[in-house]
């Protein structure tokens, strides 16, 4: 039977309660469709970690995870003890630039059972993908502060692009906007106003797009997309953005569909040269950890992402995916329900509804 | 009589079809509160300027334009004639600018009459205001290319912040903020990624603050400020953002009632050592240019916001301004109604019905 090696990292907060019951349903579904996962917890790139070490993860990191094929990654972050940008650039965006997993992946659905705060939408008007460049462009610490402390202060920072970064991030956006039935593509841009990153990005567009001429591609300046996915969510089929633009549409695209606290999110490295790493989108929640309240489906669905992910090109990952989403599709409609979404059931209980039906 | 000098421009497309609509509102306005409109035609700025002069204005613009109180802009752009950066930043980017307009001031509001796509709001839910920077930040050309044209390309893009420019668009939305009912002020910001600007800014947020112990604050990154724009719309009072993140929440906030073609926006130099703009937040629509449908809320709007400014401290401007602002309310809840709110009204009648109740 195929093997996959899993890392797991729960993190803080109600990392901590979702990485169980994603991990249960990810192993129904592995038993379910023949394959194993030989999994390893890791304590480390957590604030607790940090608390005792002063950073968040040991110096040979990158060892301890030699030979791991994906990372199953809860939450980090804890405010109280240590700043979101200490914890996040010392764990999360680090894994993602060291890892190259340079595709953040995030699908956007509405579900039957989940109240959509878009009026008159019903299941199956709105789902896309939004494909999120994850390793540079507007994500960096480059730049600084001259006449610091002064009235006359300026601070420069610099967005980085490069053709090999945003080349590969638009051909895996055609691509997979070829494999679907629509093969329609949104490039998010703002060549209006920032006047040489994003004018250059339009271009690249383009030069890739030439590869891929059954689909058709639409460039939207963010500030007009942004508005088209309350108002036309339906135009939609995979979305393309840079960093920053790729962050805000794939927590404006979950909202439109009521379901922040359930997106998933897949950061790949395609070309498996490194492990990727699978999460939620919501984060560590400290105001409602503690209480086994927080909603696992997030974590459930990157599971799932995982799964297809690892098992690409042998038939049983899709599979295993397609059954998990069927479960949580059935749970979201027929419950057991979490608080967020006006029930009373327990992490652990929506969990192991999950996990039964997988 | 106190009087402004006021300049039309038009500029392409649907501008020139609300333009008298507008102009119609604000004189009804200026006729009824006691005050003079002393108002000029201005034909450049435009790309039919551009099409015989190969520029967008005339080198002496500014001459030009010596004496006068405000510009009332229609909208710019004929992407088939003239690419959009270069008419943009040859015009309204310009004034903007050069006339130190630093403060983009966009009204967000649910009307009844308007279809709202979130579901489940009724008018008074949704009542904002966007405080957008609008003279620097993200929106700059100071970057490049290197190894232009090759495999290794790579680009810089600069964000320039100064503390003058943050600590003056923060001061006014502080002031603002004070002025309201709810005294509460949200901040944009993306310090957990945009490692060096925004950590900065969050510190100027907070020095600003400290001179406005009763405003109560509040900072959010952008990705979950736009999620919380659909999701939580009732806890905005006012919102101040960087040129970038007011941008694109300034189309989303009006997304969410339903209105981004009804949108106004304010472009304040709050000094008044140079002129202000106003202009609808819609653009130039060349798909519904020449069939006099376009909807001229917008532009009236702007216009109510105009007077409001000039004639601050004068008691009259802010009564122009509401009775404005009550004409618009009435026509939208009782009609007549242009095409895109699902009537069958001309933008000519529009504007008549609101002038004839002002
Ligand atoms: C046209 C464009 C440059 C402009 C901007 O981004 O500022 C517009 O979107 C706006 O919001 O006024
Ligand atoms: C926590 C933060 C740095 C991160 C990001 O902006 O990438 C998060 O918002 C996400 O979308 O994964």
């Amino acid at each position: 039977t195929p093997t996959f090696r899993i890392a797991l990292i729960a993190g803080d907060g109600i990392g901590k309660e979702v990485m169980p019951e994603g991990l249960r349903v990810v192993l129904a579904a592995a038993e379910r469709f023949g394959f194993e996962l030989d999994c390893r917890t890791i304590e480390w790139a957590s604030c607790d970690y940090y608390a005792q070490h002063g950073q968040m993860m040991p110096d040979d990191w990158k060892e301890q995870l030699r030979g791991v094929d994906a990372l199953y990654f809860g939450a980090v972050g804890w405010p109280d003890t240590v700043p979101d940008h200490v914890s996040l650039w010392g764990s999360l965006l680090k894994f993602r630039r060291e890892f190259d997993q340079y595709i953040n992946l995030r699908p956007v659905r509405l579900f039957e059972g989940v109240p959509c705060p878009l009026a008159g939408r019903k299941p199956g008007d709105i789902d896309y993908l939004v494909v999120r460049e994850n390793t540079e462009g507007e994500y960096t610490s480059l730049g600084g502060v001259m006449y610091e402390g002064t009235e006359r202060e300026i601070v420069i920072q610099e967005s980085v692009f490069s053709r090999h970064g945003t080349d590969r991030v638009l051909k895996y956006a055609y691509e997979l906007a070829q494999s679907r039935k629509r093969k329609h593509l949104t490039v998010a841009t703002k060549s209006n106003g920032i006047a040489i990153s994003m004018p250059w990005w339009d271009g690249r567009a383009d030069a890739v797009g030439r590869d891929y001429p059954d689909v058709t591609i639409d460039k939207q300046h963010i500030d007009i997309l942004s508005a088209r996915f309350v108002l036309q969510p339906t135009r939609f089929d995979v979305v393309v953005a840079s960093n920053l633009f790729g962050d805000i549409l794939s927590d404006l695209g979950p909202a439109t569909t009521g379901t922040i606290g359930l997106a998933p999110s897949a950061n790949l490295n395609p070309e498996r040269k490194f492990p990727s790493l699978f999460e939620p989108v919501h984060g560590s929640a400290p105001d409602i950890y503690g209480q086994n309240i927080a909603n696992p489906i997030a974590m459930i669905w990157s599971g799932a992402l995982m799964l297809d992910f690892l098992t690409q090109g042998q038939g049983a990952g899709r599979a295993a995916h397609d059954a998990i989403l069927g479960a949580i599709e059935a749970v979201l409609r027929d419950g057991p329900r979490t608080r967020d979404l006006g029930g009373t059931a327990s992490t652990t209980e929506v969990g192991t509804a999950i996990a039964e039906r997988v």
